[in-house]
């Protein structure tokens, strides 16, 4: 089928049911970040192949919605299927909601599939559907009913994170958190949240790419918890260790019907992470009790195990990086070590997932490796693919973000790496993101403070040149989970639908500010920052940040005039830290690399 | 009567009405931050003549609750009057709410005059009284009953603030206020904030210490505009005024009847500004529009005209501290000019108060002046009185925190003053100090920042030695009106029941960090900020602050190898452009001391 037959073959559904618009959201059942092809119905229904899309189809019309990073390939993939694309965040461009607005037919329904769209999203809808006499229609999922090759739900091998990782067993875990039920009068506690799960029962897989968790949901009572899950994930092992912490296993897609009949009577959830099918299966008279979950924050707060084990990550994480970044030196100037083309952006890539690889605890890359040279680092999320990289040249910068996830723990760092001359204004750019990327890293603060107080320390000197990056300056790093994983985040607004939570010692963040011009350089320098302990005075606890990254940052742009004193005695602090750490795994040449590259300035 | 004796004929009064615990605040019916003479009940009831206080009453106990700076005083002035102090803010002790909810007899009611309680805190009250079967009774001022000599309510001379002074008139301000309440579907709008009635209508007074404003209530609907006031307070140039403007004149007392007669359906108040009585005389059907007052946030964003005398106003305010200054240096080491004593803190504090009214548009101070010399000066809130001053030694630090209301604008401006040798500690603090002042005043930042986001550019030098202060940075200024007049305000925390107020252009704020050690010193440098435009680029439009107070700060104390060169470049910027605009208003050894203290560094 078409693109075009596929639409047509859906909007056959949507008459049949009075359904004026239908909505198609690159989401699974868990408001999961990345999702596995099963989910993937954004793509078969438009064609669009890039992460981030919703699809509005009406009776004579159908919209893509996508963000700046996709809209060159969005146009050209929607090319003669009728999709339209809509800009997000582009003055003049209605959002999902303005269009449904002014399309939605008066007396007609606005469909979805009801697992995919979380609860405060169907609040919303609900509302512009009732201004038009509307309702919602989401118990069924239109397009699986002609989707006919559709790939299969990911089901991996689920295993146990054993206690020497995970710090705290599921026993420990489950008490806690029936004592936050308690504090909220809930009886009753519903979880979707992949991240959540796993983090509560130490159990990992590999059902979403790049974060090692499965598809699943908890419900927990006073006196029981059942895990929803596909039930031949489970080895033998797996199965015993749910039996001895009296967790009872019923089959994935029976969570619907179990919620209809739960007998508990105010139950806790989060309506940003719990599905509108979920909560509107549960039976009439149930009291929502509506927060954020208590693992959210929880985990965010890294125990003395989890801290101990990251660190041990992150220094295999720089055994790798620093071969890289040795490598790169020696090989920047000459050309491709497979072909007689240049060194390019995917031969630098798999280089380094390879010296990663070799760490004896690596699980996988924590997310796709960027490894953008020039302009194309100015395209905050570009990756290289096999189909389309660039050639890297003896001059500019070469931006890397990469991670790993260890048994140990998941890392995430961003290099922008001298390839050879640079111009001035790449020099003072470089200067000024890593003047902001120090400021951050000093900070002292007291309890209470929140992102958004420290965000500034970081995006000031960016500011002060009329400039600024277009995202966070940094987010929350989960422990062998999601690489972001909140809700602690540095950023200088809340978000929508978001908080701002209080910053805890435990708590990792990334530090990441950076500079895109496009057309020209982009240049992004990320540590990860652990929060910890500093004085306890008169005026209360005092906070400030260890860092966890343990890898040089390019010195050959810095114009030294440009730091302040305190900024370069960061730094020199830093590499100093950095070469202390990293010494013993490095000899010959290569260790004579690293002390000139963590030199005092 | 004494203390006891008042204490017993507001128990009888209460036995009457059924009263479990009767609450004497420091408030008039406006929620004003300083009270006149007739609202001082609590200083009636308790003995207590400090500014901050509220008295608690039951029928065995009485509480009086103050803060820090008046621990010691309440101490002395409660003793014998069976009244007992609990410490705001103090860990362990109860607040006013957590002592109603603990010793509220079951079935009793909550009494107090419900003129002065504001309609939200009314509400927490009412679930503290309904807790206890009981209900809120806020109809009667029972001291008032048994006050005999209670001093007359203030009652002077209202004017005309011209346009010339104001830029926006009346007859504009309306339309646009009417505009505002559309927005909210609002037809009716109650003020009761005496700062937002004299915005509105461009008229002043002097009925309340320090602030140029009236007591009265202003009702605005789509086509009336009714002002409740004490009539004779109107001379007939005041009532032309008003008449022309088609704004009804009613006696201040009779605001309550009226309001319950009123057509409007949907009627927008502020609840933190409007006082419970008010609130619910409003008739049974009537919708609440529950928001900040629209004028609240408009009169702090100042318009050309304000701007322009604000500017002036700062001259001659800074006519009048560069004198006193001058005045301090040439004569620290010397004796009283009146007698044998050394110099004062109270004559410090007269003479610089003779000095602001030479000012020809001079009118009032805009609050008591603060002469602290050193330990003093470590109580924030600390004034010399005429009984209790200190005498002003040749070390350590003199700080002057003074300001005046001028025609042209009203000023806030501190200064810490050398008066001879200081220590090295006291050098660093007030190097830390300046840091702190000179980061905020450097900023640049984008549309959308709140006080929240810039805070820590001032508090993190402080933050840094595990060292604060408790109060904000900085607050907002009226024009012609309260020196602390919000919304705008630094702050790291949004207080209770407040909201974070994004910055805009033509607002105005200072810049207060400072440092406090207890039986040492007290360290403040304060300026006034205007925000102004920056550059628009493709991130936006930026903003910066312009200083608008033009007095030199004290470069003695100055450690300049702690500054980095972006602190010191500020402060050389800040001092080139205040000897620039003052210079000509000085000759002879005065404009040579000001070259002096205006030096580069």
């Amino acid at each position: 089928m078409t693109v075009r037959e596929r639409l047509e073959a859906l909007r056959q559904e949507m008459k049949k049911r009075n359904i004026g618009a239908y909505l198609v959201t690159m989401a699974d059942f868990h408001h999961s970040e990345y999702v596995g092809d099963y989910f993937m119905e954004v793509r078969y229904i438009s064609g669009f192949t890039g992460t981030n899309a919703t699809v509005v189809v009406t009776e004579k019309e159908a919209g893509l919605w996508t963000d700046g990073r996709y809209f060159i390939q969005a146009n050209k993939e929607l090319e003669g299927t009728t999709v339209k694309l809509y800009k997000m965040a582009v003055e003049g461009e209605p959002t999902v909601n303005e269009f449904l607005e002014e399309k939605l037919p008066e007396g007609m329904n606005i469909g979805f599939d009801g697992r995919c769209i979380m609860e405060s999203q169907a609040r919303e809808l609900e509302r512009i559907a009732s201004a038009k006499n509307g309702k919602l229609s989401g118990s069924e999922d239109l397009i699986d009913l002609f989707w006919e090759d559709r790939p299969a739900m990911a089901k991996s091998e689920i295993w146990e994170l054993k206690k020497e990782f995970s710090g705290v067993t599921v026993e420990e875990k489950l008490t806690w958190l029936r004592g936050e039920m308690k504090k909220q009068s809930a009886q009753g506690h519903i979880l979707s949240s992949l991240c959540d799960i796993a983090w509560v029962l130490n159990m990992r897989a590999d059902d979403i790419p790049s974060v090692p968790v499965f598809l699943s949901f908890l419900y927990v009572t006073d006196q029981a918890c059942t895990l929803y899950v596909q039930e031949d994930a489970l080895k033998a092992e797996t199965r015993n260790y749910l039996e001895e912490n009296h967790i009872a296993i019923r089959p994935y897609d029976s969570v619907y019907e179990d919620m209809a009949k739960v007998s508990e009577k105010n139950i806790l959830f989060d309506p940003n992470e719990t599905s509108m099918r979920m909560v509107r299966s549960l039976p009439e008279g149930v009291h929502f009790a509506e927060d954020a979950n208590p693992s959210t924050y929880q985990k965010a707060i890294k125990n003395p195990v989890e801290i101990e084990n990251t660190k041990k990550a992150h220094v295999e994480d720089a055994v790798a990086m620093i071969h890289f970044l040795y490598w790169l030196d020696q090989n920047k100037e000459k050309k491709s070590m497979q072909n007689d083309g240049p060194l390019t952006e995917i031969e630098a890539s798999d280089y380094l997932a390879d010296l990663r690889a070799k760490a004896p605890d690596f699980i996988e890359l924590s997310f796709e490796t960027i490894a953008a040279y020039g302009p194309n680092a100015a395209m905050m999320h570009y990756e290289p693919t096999r189909e389309k990289y660039s050639a890297i040249q003896p001059k500019s910068f070469l931006l890397v973000d990469s991670g790993g996830t260890y048994m140990s723990g998941t890392t995430d760092i961003t290099r922008t790496i001298t390839m050879g001359p640079l111009t001035d204004e790449e020099k003072h750019a470089y200067t000024t993101v890593l003047r902001s990327n120090l400021r951050l890293a000093a900070a002292h603060f007291p309890d209470g403070c929140v992102g958004q107080n420290l965000d500034i320390l970081a995006r000031g000197p960016v500011w002060d040149e009329g400039l600024d990056y277009r995202c966070g300056t940094g987010h929350g790093v989960g422990h062998i989970s999601n690489v972001h994983e909140g809700p602690n985040a540095f950023r200088w607004k809340v978000p929508d639908r978001g908080r701002a939570w209080v910053l805890k010692p435990g708590m990792i963040t990334t530090n990441e500010p950076g500079l895109y011009v496009e057309d020209g350089y982009g240049i992004r320098i990320e540590n990860e920052l652990l929060c910890v302990e500093d004085q306890k005075t008169e005026y209360g606890q005092f906070y400030k940040f260890e860092t966890l990254t343990y890898v040089p940052i390019d010195l050959r742009p810095v114009i030294v005039e440009e730091l302040t004193y305190l900024e370069k005695k960061t730094l020199n602090e830093y590499h100093a830290m950095v070469f202390d750490t990293m010494k013993e795994y490095f000899t010959g040449d290569e260790l004579e690399w690293l002390r000139q590259a963590t030199r005092e300035i």
